[in-house]
Protein backbone atom coordinates (compact mmCIF):
# COMPACT_ATOMS: atom_id res chain seq x y z
CA UNK A 1 0.00 0.00 0.00
CA UNK A 2 1.25 3.60 -0.21
CA UNK A 3 2.08 5.73 1.62
CA UNK A 4 -0.73 8.26 1.82
CA UNK A 5 -3.54 5.39 1.98
CA UNK A 6 -1.64 3.14 4.58
CA UNK A 7 -1.44 6.70 7.01
CA UNK A 8 -4.69 8.00 6.52
CA UNK A 9 -6.57 4.52 6.86
CA UNK A 10 -8.85 3.95 9.49
CA UNK A 11 -10.48 0.92 11.80
CA UNK A 12 -14.50 1.03 13.28
CA UNK A 13 -13.96 1.19 16.87
CA UNK A 14 -17.76 1.74 18.08
CA UNK A 15 -20.52 3.15 15.70
CA UNK A 16 -19.66 6.44 14.18
CA UNK A 17 -16.28 6.55 15.99
CA UNK A 18 -13.00 5.17 13.97
CA UNK A 19 -9.27 4.78 15.35
CA UNK A 20 -6.45 6.47 12.77
CA UNK A 21 -2.47 6.61 13.84
CA UNK A 22 -1.05 9.81 13.01
CA UNK A 23 2.01 9.31 11.39
CA UNK A 24 4.87 11.64 12.25
CA UNK A 25 6.22 12.52 8.76
CA UNK A 26 3.05 14.81 8.55
CA UNK A 27 4.44 17.43 10.87
CA UNK A 28 5.20 21.34 10.36
CA UNK A 29 6.20 23.21 12.80
CA UNK A 30 4.47 22.24 15.97
CA UNK A 31 1.77 20.38 14.86
CA UNK A 32 0.28 17.64 12.44
CA UNK A 33 -0.34 19.96 9.11
CA UNK A 34 -3.82 20.89 8.94
CA UNK A 35 -4.69 19.03 5.25
CA UNK A 36 -3.61 15.51 6.63
CA UNK A 37 -6.09 15.46 9.14
CA UNK A 38 -8.82 16.79 6.95
CA UNK A 39 -8.04 13.56 4.81
CA UNK A 40 -8.10 11.45 8.09
CA UNK A 41 -11.25 12.73 8.60
CA UNK A 42 -12.44 12.22 5.40
CA UNK A 43 -11.58 9.05 5.50
CA UNK A 44 -13.41 8.41 8.51
CA UNK A 45 -16.63 9.97 7.05
CA UNK A 46 -16.11 7.67 4.06
CA UNK A 47 -16.24 4.78 6.14
CA UNK A 48 -19.39 5.69 7.72
CA UNK A 49 -21.43 6.52 4.65
CA UNK A 50 -21.45 3.20 2.36
CA UNK A 51 -22.38 4.33 -1.18
CA UNK A 52 -21.50 8.18 -0.77
CA UNK A 53 -17.68 7.73 -0.89
CA UNK A 54 -16.40 11.33 -1.73
CA UNK A 55 -16.09 14.54 0.21
CA UNK A 56 -18.39 17.60 -1.82
CA UNK A 57 -17.70 20.25 1.09
CA UNK A 58 -16.46 19.63 3.98
CA UNK A 59 -15.54 22.65 6.87
CA UNK A 60 -13.34 22.37 9.11
CA UNK A 61 -12.35 24.44 12.61
CA UNK A 62 -9.87 23.95 14.02
CA UNK A 63 -9.98 24.40 18.22
CA UNK A 64 -5.74 23.09 18.92
CA UNK A 65 -3.05 21.30 17.25
CA UNK A 66 -2.63 17.91 17.08
CA UNK A 67 -0.01 15.71 17.42
CA UNK A 68 1.50 12.30 15.76
CA UNK A 69 -0.15 9.26 17.56
CA UNK A 70 -3.31 7.49 18.27
CA UNK A 71 -6.53 9.44 17.50
CA UNK A 72 -9.70 9.17 17.28
CA UNK A 73 -12.46 10.58 14.68
CA UNK A 74 -16.39 10.62 16.17
CA UNK A 75 -18.79 10.73 13.73
CA UNK A 76 -22.58 11.71 13.18
CA UNK A 77 -25.56 11.88 10.29
CA UNK A 78 -27.23 14.57 10.36
CA UNK A 79 -28.92 14.22 6.92
CA UNK A 80 -28.78 11.48 4.48
CA UNK A 81 -30.66 11.81 1.38
CA UNK A 82 -30.90 10.17 -2.11
CA UNK A 83 -27.40 11.75 -3.29
CA UNK A 84 -26.10 13.79 -0.63
CA UNK A 85 -25.42 13.13 3.12
CA UNK A 86 -24.58 15.50 6.02
CA UNK A 87 -21.97 14.40 8.52
CA UNK A 88 -20.62 16.36 11.75
CA UNK A 89 -17.03 14.70 12.50
CA UNK A 90 -14.61 15.80 15.44
CA UNK A 91 -11.11 14.18 15.06
CA UNK A 92 -10.15 14.04 19.39
CA UNK A 93 -6.92 13.06 20.77
CA UNK A 94 -6.46 12.36 24.52
CA UNK A 95 -9.82 13.96 25.83
CA UNK A 96 -9.94 17.28 23.52
CA UNK A 97 -11.35 18.04 20.11
CA UNK A 98 -8.40 19.19 17.89
CA UNK A 99 -10.70 20.00 14.99
CA UNK A 100 -14.30 19.82 14.41
CA UNK A 101 -15.74 19.55 11.09
CA UNK A 102 -19.13 19.67 9.02
CA UNK A 103 -19.03 18.02 5.76
CA UNK A 104 -21.72 17.29 2.49
CA UNK A 105 -21.16 13.90 0.64
CA UNK A 106 -22.28 12.12 -1.98
CA UNK A 107 -20.79 10.11 -4.98
CA UNK A 108 -18.83 12.31 -7.64
CA UNK A 109 -19.17 10.07 -10.03
CA UNK A 110 -22.87 10.15 -10.38
CA UNK A 111 -22.70 13.88 -11.18
CA UNK A 112 -23.95 14.99 -14.76
CA UNK A 113 -20.89 15.64 -16.77
CA UNK A 114 -21.61 19.42 -18.00
CA UNK A 115 -18.83 21.63 -17.64
CA UNK A 116 -19.31 25.25 -17.86
CA UNK A 117 -16.02 26.74 -16.09
CA UNK A 118 -14.70 30.38 -16.84
CA UNK A 119 -12.17 30.08 -14.61
CA UNK A 120 -8.96 30.35 -16.18
CA UNK A 121 -6.18 27.25 -15.63
CA UNK A 122 -3.19 29.21 -14.45
CA UNK A 123 -0.26 28.98 -16.08
CA UNK A 124 2.62 27.63 -14.93
CA UNK A 125 6.06 26.51 -17.07
CA UNK A 126 6.74 22.86 -16.96
CA UNK A 127 7.55 21.09 -13.69
CA UNK A 128 11.45 20.88 -14.84
CA UNK A 129 11.85 24.32 -15.06
CA UNK A 130 9.80 25.48 -12.01
CA UNK A 131 11.76 25.45 -8.55
CA UNK A 132 11.17 21.74 -6.76
CA UNK A 133 11.08 21.45 -3.10
CA UNK A 134 14.02 19.53 -2.73
CA UNK A 135 15.74 22.87 -2.82
CA UNK A 136 14.40 23.84 0.56
CA UNK A 137 17.20 24.85 2.84
CA UNK A 138 17.76 21.74 5.68
CA UNK A 139 16.79 23.93 8.62
CA UNK A 140 12.99 24.36 6.77
CA UNK A 141 13.43 20.23 6.10
CA UNK A 142 14.13 19.79 9.58
CA UNK A 143 10.93 21.50 11.06
CA UNK A 144 8.97 20.56 8.14
CA UNK A 145 9.23 16.66 7.45
CA UNK A 146 5.58 17.59 5.99
CA UNK A 147 7.63 18.49 2.80
CA UNK A 148 9.38 15.10 2.23
CA UNK A 149 5.56 13.60 1.75
CA UNK A 150 5.78 16.07 -1.46
CA UNK A 151 6.66 17.04 -5.41
CA UNK A 152 6.76 20.13 -5.32
CA UNK A 153 7.65 22.04 -8.20
CA UNK A 154 6.94 26.19 -7.68
CA UNK A 155 6.50 28.82 -10.29
CA UNK A 156 9.91 30.94 -10.45
CA UNK A 157 7.84 33.80 -10.89
CA UNK A 158 6.14 33.22 -7.37
CA UNK A 159 8.98 31.50 -5.18
CA UNK A 160 10.94 34.98 -4.50
CA UNK A 161 10.37 34.37 -1.36
CA UNK A 162 12.88 31.38 -0.67
CA UNK A 163 15.58 33.34 -1.26
CA UNK A 164 14.38 36.60 0.39
CA UNK A 165 12.12 38.28 -2.06
CA UNK A 166 8.82 37.94 -1.93
CA UNK A 167 6.45 39.32 -5.07
CA UNK A 168 4.25 41.08 -2.76
CA UNK A 169 1.42 39.59 -4.63
CA UNK A 170 0.33 37.17 -2.55
CA UNK A 171 -0.19 34.62 -4.90
CA UNK A 172 1.69 30.83 -4.72
CA UNK A 173 1.85 28.83 -7.71
CA UNK A 174 3.17 24.43 -7.87
CA UNK A 175 2.92 21.59 -10.27
CA UNK A 176 2.30 19.00 -7.15
CA UNK A 177 2.04 15.14 -6.27
CA UNK A 178 2.56 13.15 -3.98
CA UNK A 179 6.16 11.57 -3.39
CA UNK A 180 5.76 8.10 -4.40
CA UNK A 181 3.92 8.96 -6.81
CA UNK A 182 -0.13 7.75 -5.70
CA UNK A 183 -2.31 9.31 -7.94
CA UNK A 184 -4.80 12.29 -6.53
CA UNK A 185 -8.37 11.34 -5.33
CA UNK A 186 -10.69 12.83 -3.31
CA UNK A 187 -9.62 12.57 -0.52
CA UNK A 188 -6.22 12.92 -1.34
CA UNK A 189 -7.17 16.79 -2.61
CA UNK A 190 -8.00 17.23 1.20
CA UNK A 191 -4.58 17.29 1.52
CA UNK A 192 -3.70 19.21 -1.61
CA UNK A 193 -5.50 22.28 -0.82
CA UNK A 194 -3.39 22.88 2.51
CA UNK A 195 -0.22 21.46 1.52
CA UNK A 196 1.78 24.46 0.04
CA UNK A 197 3.44 27.24 2.34
CA UNK A 198 1.11 29.92 3.46
CA UNK A 199 0.71 32.28 0.94
CA UNK A 200 1.76 35.27 3.25
CA UNK A 201 5.16 33.84 2.45
CA UNK A 202 4.87 35.74 -0.99
CA UNK A 203 4.18 38.82 1.18
CA UNK A 204 7.21 39.02 3.38
CA UNK A 205 5.96 37.28 6.74
CA UNK A 206 7.19 34.17 6.72
CA UNK A 207 5.96 31.80 9.72
CA UNK A 208 3.21 30.04 10.63
CA UNK A 209 -0.10 31.11 9.84
CA UNK A 210 -2.86 29.18 11.87
CA UNK A 211 -6.03 27.99 10.29
CA UNK A 212 -8.94 29.38 11.87
CA UNK A 213 -11.47 27.75 9.05
CA UNK A 214 -11.02 26.48 6.02
CA UNK A 215 -13.65 24.82 3.62
CA UNK A 216 -12.93 22.60 0.55
CA UNK A 217 -15.21 21.89 -2.12
CA UNK A 218 -14.57 18.60 -4.55
CA UNK A 219 -15.70 18.90 -7.83
CA UNK A 220 -14.70 16.29 -9.66
CA UNK A 221 -12.31 12.98 -9.64
CA UNK A 222 -9.40 14.19 -10.93
CA UNK A 223 -7.15 12.80 -13.28
CA UNK A 224 -4.35 10.73 -12.95
CA UNK A 225 -0.66 12.90 -13.24
CA UNK A 226 0.03 16.61 -11.90
CA UNK A 227 -2.28 18.98 -9.95
CA UNK A 228 -1.93 22.31 -10.23
CA UNK A 229 -2.64 24.47 -7.32
CA UNK A 230 -2.55 28.27 -6.67
CA UNK A 231 -2.64 29.88 -3.42
CA UNK A 232 -3.96 33.51 -3.52
CA UNK A 233 -5.26 36.20 -1.43
CA UNK A 234 -6.40 39.91 -1.56
CA UNK A 235 -7.76 40.83 1.89
CA UNK A 236 -5.15 40.65 3.95
CA UNK A 237 -6.26 43.17 7.33
CA UNK A 238 -6.97 43.00 11.14
CA UNK A 239 -4.24 40.15 11.53
CA UNK A 240 -6.10 37.89 9.46
CA UNK A 241 -6.26 36.77 6.00
CA UNK A 242 -7.97 34.65 3.60
CA UNK A 243 -6.36 32.04 1.19
CA UNK A 244 -8.11 31.12 -1.66
CA UNK A 245 -7.08 27.79 -3.09
CA UNK A 246 -7.81 26.39 -7.07
CA UNK A 247 -6.75 22.95 -7.81
CA UNK A 248 -6.43 22.34 -11.20
CA UNK A 249 -6.20 18.31 -12.91
CA UNK A 250 -3.88 17.39 -15.85
CA UNK A 251 -6.67 17.23 -17.68
CA UNK A 252 -6.98 21.21 -17.44
CA UNK A 253 -10.00 20.74 -15.09
CA UNK A 254 -10.58 22.86 -11.58
CA UNK A 255 -11.37 19.81 -9.51
CA UNK A 256 -10.81 21.31 -6.38
CA UNK A 257 -11.35 24.88 -4.57
CA UNK A 258 -10.71 25.92 -0.62
CA UNK A 259 -11.17 29.45 1.38
CA UNK A 260 -9.51 29.42 4.50
CA UNK A 261 -9.37 32.18 6.83
CA UNK A 262 -6.23 32.08 9.07
CA UNK A 263 -4.21 34.34 11.47
CA UNK A 264 -1.13 36.49 9.90
CA UNK A 265 2.16 35.33 11.26
CA UNK A 266 3.47 36.97 13.79
CA UNK B 1 -37.12 48.54 17.26
CA UNK B 2 -36.13 48.05 13.58
CA UNK B 3 -37.47 44.87 11.18
CA UNK B 4 -34.08 42.95 11.65
CA UNK B 5 -33.54 43.29 14.78
CA UNK B 6 -37.34 42.73 16.21
CA UNK B 7 -36.99 39.37 13.48
CA UNK B 8 -33.96 37.87 14.62
CA UNK B 9 -34.21 38.26 18.50
CA UNK B 10 -33.58 35.04 20.36
CA UNK B 11 -34.66 34.30 23.78
CA UNK B 12 -32.65 31.75 26.30
CA UNK B 13 -34.92 29.13 26.93
CA UNK B 14 -32.37 26.73 28.43
CA UNK B 15 -28.77 26.55 29.18
CA UNK B 16 -27.25 27.13 24.93
CA UNK B 17 -31.03 27.13 24.11
CA UNK B 18 -32.77 30.08 22.55
CA UNK B 19 -36.18 30.21 20.93
CA UNK B 20 -36.89 32.40 17.97
CA UNK B 21 -39.66 33.05 15.53
CA UNK B 22 -39.35 33.21 11.98
CA UNK B 23 -41.06 36.17 10.52
CA UNK B 24 -42.88 35.55 7.32
CA UNK B 25 -41.40 38.53 5.30
CA UNK B 26 -38.18 36.42 5.15
CA UNK B 27 -39.94 33.85 2.30
CA UNK B 28 -38.61 33.33 -0.73
CA UNK B 29 -40.13 30.51 -2.70
CA UNK B 30 -40.57 27.49 -0.93
CA UNK B 31 -39.19 28.84 2.17
CA UNK B 32 -37.11 31.08 4.54
CA UNK B 33 -34.07 32.52 2.86
CA UNK B 34 -31.17 30.93 4.37
CA UNK B 35 -28.91 34.83 5.40
CA UNK B 36 -32.18 35.54 7.18
CA UNK B 37 -31.57 32.35 8.64
CA UNK B 38 -27.87 32.71 9.16
CA UNK B 39 -28.55 36.18 10.87
CA UNK B 40 -31.20 34.26 13.36
CA UNK B 41 -28.47 31.57 14.68
CA UNK B 42 -25.83 34.28 14.42
CA UNK B 43 -27.80 36.25 16.94
CA UNK B 44 -28.52 33.55 19.62
CA UNK B 45 -24.27 32.43 19.23
CA UNK B 46 -23.98 36.24 20.07
CA UNK B 47 -25.53 36.11 23.59
CA UNK B 48 -24.35 32.48 24.16
CA UNK B 49 -20.79 33.86 24.16
CA UNK B 50 -20.24 37.00 27.00
CA UNK B 51 -17.74 39.64 25.20
CA UNK B 52 -17.11 37.90 21.53
CA UNK B 53 -20.48 39.41 20.21
CA UNK B 54 -19.11 39.26 16.76
CA UNK B 55 -19.35 36.55 13.98
CA UNK B 56 -15.75 36.03 12.14
CA UNK B 57 -16.40 33.09 10.50
CA UNK B 58 -19.55 30.74 10.26
CA UNK B 59 -20.09 27.81 8.26
CA UNK B 60 -23.40 26.70 7.80
CA UNK B 61 -24.66 23.19 6.24
CA UNK B 62 -28.86 23.58 5.11
CA UNK B 63 -30.40 19.98 6.06
CA UNK B 64 -33.85 21.24 4.87
CA UNK B 65 -36.11 23.91 4.24
CA UNK B 66 -37.42 26.46 6.99
CA UNK B 67 -40.63 27.87 7.58
CA UNK B 68 -42.03 31.14 9.28
CA UNK B 69 -43.24 30.42 12.65
CA UNK B 70 -41.11 29.27 16.11
CA UNK B 71 -37.58 27.82 16.12
CA UNK B 72 -34.94 27.10 18.22
CA UNK B 73 -31.38 27.37 18.13
CA UNK B 74 -29.27 25.40 20.38
CA UNK B 75 -25.94 26.29 20.94
CA UNK B 76 -22.51 24.30 22.12
CA UNK B 77 -19.11 26.27 22.80
CA UNK B 78 -16.24 24.02 21.57
CA UNK B 79 -13.82 26.02 22.56
CA UNK B 80 -13.00 29.34 23.90
CA UNK B 81 -9.87 31.14 23.71
CA UNK B 82 -8.69 34.58 25.09
CA UNK B 83 -9.75 36.39 21.71
CA UNK B 84 -11.81 33.77 19.60
CA UNK B 85 -14.31 30.78 20.56
CA UNK B 86 -15.79 28.48 18.44
CA UNK B 87 -19.28 27.31 18.59
CA UNK B 88 -21.35 24.84 17.01
CA UNK B 89 -25.23 25.78 16.82
CA UNK B 90 -28.67 24.20 15.35
CA UNK B 91 -31.30 25.66 13.97
CA UNK B 92 -34.42 23.13 14.87
CA UNK B 93 -38.36 23.49 13.99
CA UNK B 94 -40.32 20.66 15.38
CA UNK B 95 -37.55 17.58 15.82
CA UNK B 96 -35.55 18.50 12.87
CA UNK B 97 -32.54 20.01 12.56
CA UNK B 98 -32.67 22.55 8.83
CA UNK B 99 -29.12 23.84 9.66
CA UNK B 100 -26.17 22.91 11.35
CA UNK B 101 -23.52 25.48 11.54
CA UNK B 102 -19.99 26.06 13.27
CA UNK B 103 -18.63 29.30 13.87
CA UNK B 104 -15.88 31.62 15.35
CA UNK B 105 -16.59 34.43 17.26
CA UNK B 106 -14.96 37.38 18.58
CA UNK B 107 -14.59 40.94 18.85
CA UNK B 108 -13.88 42.31 15.53
CA UNK B 109 -13.10 46.21 17.26
CA UNK B 110 -10.26 44.45 19.37
CA UNK B 111 -8.60 43.20 15.78
CA UNK B 112 -5.53 45.48 14.99
CA UNK B 113 -6.03 48.05 12.38
CA UNK B 114 -3.76 46.99 9.61
CA UNK B 115 -5.62 46.98 6.27
CA UNK B 116 -3.32 45.50 2.87
CA UNK B 117 -6.49 44.61 1.08
CA UNK B 118 -5.45 44.14 -2.48
CA UNK B 119 -8.81 43.33 -4.07
CA UNK B 120 -10.04 45.82 -6.05
CA UNK B 121 -13.94 47.52 -5.03
CA UNK B 122 -16.03 46.61 -7.78
CA UNK B 123 -16.96 49.49 -9.67
CA UNK B 124 -21.21 50.42 -9.52
CA UNK B 125 -22.87 53.35 -11.40
CA UNK B 126 -24.60 55.60 -8.10
CA UNK B 127 -27.97 53.93 -6.56
CA UNK B 128 -29.99 56.54 -8.54
CA UNK B 129 -28.58 55.19 -11.83
CA UNK B 130 -29.57 51.60 -11.06
CA UNK B 131 -32.31 49.29 -11.11
CA UNK B 132 -34.26 49.12 -7.70
CA UNK B 133 -35.56 46.11 -6.86
CA UNK B 134 -39.34 47.77 -6.39
CA UNK B 135 -39.02 47.16 -10.66
CA UNK B 136 -39.63 43.25 -10.27
CA UNK B 137 -42.77 41.81 -11.50
CA UNK B 138 -45.40 41.22 -9.20
CA UNK B 139 -45.46 37.99 -9.56
CA UNK B 140 -41.94 37.66 -8.41
CA UNK B 141 -42.27 39.85 -5.26
CA UNK B 142 -45.38 37.48 -4.45
CA UNK B 143 -43.03 34.67 -4.05
CA UNK B 144 -40.09 36.10 -2.73
CA UNK B 145 -41.72 38.74 0.16
CA UNK B 146 -38.24 39.33 1.14
CA UNK B 147 -37.44 41.38 -1.83
CA UNK B 148 -39.82 43.64 0.48
CA UNK B 149 -37.27 43.84 3.34
CA UNK B 150 -34.00 45.41 1.13
CA UNK B 151 -33.25 48.56 -1.10
CA UNK B 152 -31.50 47.06 -3.71
CA UNK B 153 -30.08 48.72 -6.46
CA UNK B 154 -28.73 46.30 -9.22
CA UNK B 155 -25.88 47.18 -11.89
CA UNK B 156 -27.43 47.71 -15.49
CA UNK B 157 -24.39 46.01 -16.65
CA UNK B 158 -25.55 42.91 -14.73
CA UNK B 159 -29.06 43.05 -15.27
CA UNK B 160 -30.24 41.63 -18.46
CA UNK B 161 -31.72 38.62 -16.93
CA UNK B 162 -34.62 40.47 -15.65
CA UNK B 163 -35.59 41.56 -19.01
CA UNK B 164 -34.89 37.99 -20.31
CA UNK B 165 -31.36 38.78 -21.93
CA UNK B 166 -28.50 37.74 -19.25
CA UNK B 167 -24.58 38.72 -19.62
CA UNK B 168 -23.20 35.61 -19.77
CA UNK B 169 -20.73 36.24 -17.25
CA UNK B 170 -21.97 35.02 -14.06
CA UNK B 171 -21.50 38.12 -12.50
CA UNK B 172 -24.32 40.02 -10.10
CA UNK B 173 -24.06 43.81 -8.20
CA UNK B 174 -25.91 45.58 -6.38
CA UNK B 175 -25.96 48.47 -3.48
CA UNK B 176 -27.94 47.06 -0.90
CA UNK B 177 -29.27 48.51 2.43
CA UNK B 178 -32.44 47.10 4.81
CA UNK B 179 -35.43 48.57 3.75
CA UNK B 180 -36.07 50.49 6.76
CA UNK B 181 -32.34 52.01 7.08
CA UNK B 182 -31.30 49.93 9.81
CA UNK B 183 -27.62 50.21 9.36
CA UNK B 184 -25.11 47.32 8.61
CA UNK B 185 -23.79 45.34 11.12
CA UNK B 186 -21.34 42.22 11.34
CA UNK B 187 -25.12 40.58 12.13
CA UNK B 188 -26.60 41.77 8.92
CA UNK B 189 -23.81 41.32 6.71
CA UNK B 190 -24.66 37.41 7.38
CA UNK B 191 -27.93 38.37 5.61
CA UNK B 192 -26.64 40.52 3.39
CA UNK B 193 -24.40 37.69 1.68
CA UNK B 194 -27.01 35.67 0.57
CA UNK B 195 -30.12 38.12 -0.22
CA UNK B 196 -29.53 38.99 -3.49
CA UNK B 197 -30.80 36.85 -6.18
CA UNK B 198 -28.71 33.71 -7.50
CA UNK B 199 -25.97 34.57 -9.85
CA UNK B 200 -27.17 31.55 -12.12
CA UNK B 201 -29.71 34.30 -12.95
CA UNK B 202 -26.94 36.01 -15.00
CA UNK B 203 -26.32 32.84 -16.15
CA UNK B 204 -29.96 32.21 -17.95
CA UNK B 205 -31.05 30.07 -14.86
CA UNK B 206 -33.37 31.55 -13.32
CA UNK B 207 -35.08 29.62 -10.76
CA UNK B 208 -33.98 28.37 -6.93
CA UNK B 209 -30.58 27.81 -6.33
CA UNK B 210 -30.49 25.23 -2.76
CA UNK B 211 -27.68 26.28 -1.09
CA UNK B 212 -25.83 23.12 0.23
CA UNK B 213 -22.76 24.67 2.14
CA UNK B 214 -22.39 28.47 2.58
CA UNK B 215 -18.82 29.92 4.41
CA UNK B 216 -18.80 33.47 5.21
CA UNK B 217 -16.02 35.52 6.94
CA UNK B 218 -17.01 39.06 8.57
CA UNK B 219 -13.63 40.99 8.54
CA UNK B 220 -14.54 44.50 10.03
CA UNK B 221 -17.80 46.75 11.22
CA UNK B 222 -19.10 47.86 8.17
CA UNK B 223 -19.31 51.89 8.04
CA UNK B 224 -22.53 53.36 8.09
CA UNK B 225 -24.57 53.44 4.61
CA UNK B 226 -24.83 51.72 1.20
CA UNK B 227 -23.12 48.47 1.02
CA UNK B 228 -21.59 46.77 -2.66
CA UNK B 229 -22.72 43.31 -3.14
CA UNK B 230 -21.10 41.30 -5.42
CA UNK B 231 -21.74 37.58 -6.28
CA UNK B 232 -19.26 35.35 -8.75
CA UNK B 233 -19.40 32.02 -10.06
CA UNK B 234 -16.41 30.52 -12.07
CA UNK B 235 -16.75 27.04 -11.81
CA UNK B 236 -20.39 26.02 -13.13
CA UNK B 237 -19.50 21.97 -13.21
CA UNK B 238 -21.72 18.75 -12.41
CA UNK B 239 -25.11 20.52 -11.79
CA UNK B 240 -23.13 22.33 -8.74
CA UNK B 241 -21.66 26.07 -8.80
CA UNK B 242 -19.77 28.05 -6.02
CA UNK B 243 -20.89 31.70 -5.77
CA UNK B 244 -18.14 33.89 -4.15
CA UNK B 245 -20.30 37.16 -2.39
CA UNK B 246 -18.16 40.08 -1.77
CA UNK B 247 -19.73 42.97 0.84
CA UNK B 248 -18.06 46.50 0.69
CA UNK B 249 -19.03 48.76 2.84
CA UNK B 250 -19.03 52.77 2.21
CA UNK B 251 -15.92 53.52 3.02
CA UNK B 252 -14.47 51.39 0.78
CA UNK B 253 -13.09 48.26 2.72
CA UNK B 254 -14.24 44.37 1.80
CA UNK B 255 -16.04 43.91 5.01
CA UNK B 256 -17.02 40.21 4.46
CA UNK B 257 -16.72 37.87 2.26
CA UNK B 258 -18.78 34.20 1.45
CA UNK B 259 -18.40 31.36 -0.72
CA UNK B 260 -21.40 29.17 -1.04
CA UNK B 261 -21.83 25.25 -3.03
CA UNK B 262 -25.48 25.57 -4.58
CA UNK B 263 -27.36 23.11 -6.64
CA UNK B 264 -28.12 24.66 -10.35
CA UNK B 265 -31.70 25.30 -11.33
CA UNK B 266 -33.33 22.71 -12.63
Amino acid sequence: MNEFDEQTAVHASADGEFKADLAPGWVVGGGVNGGYLLAVIGNAIRASLPGKPDPIAISAYYLATSEPGPATVTTRTLREGRTVATVAADLVQGDRARITTLATYGDLGDLPDDVRTSAEEPFLPPPEDCVPNTMAPEEVRRIAPLMDRFDMRFDPAHVGWAVGEPSGNGVLQAWFRLHDGREPDPLALLLTVDALPPVTFDLGMPGWAPTLELTAHVRAHPAPGWLKVRHATRNMAGGMFEEDCEVWDSAGRLVAQSRQLARQPR
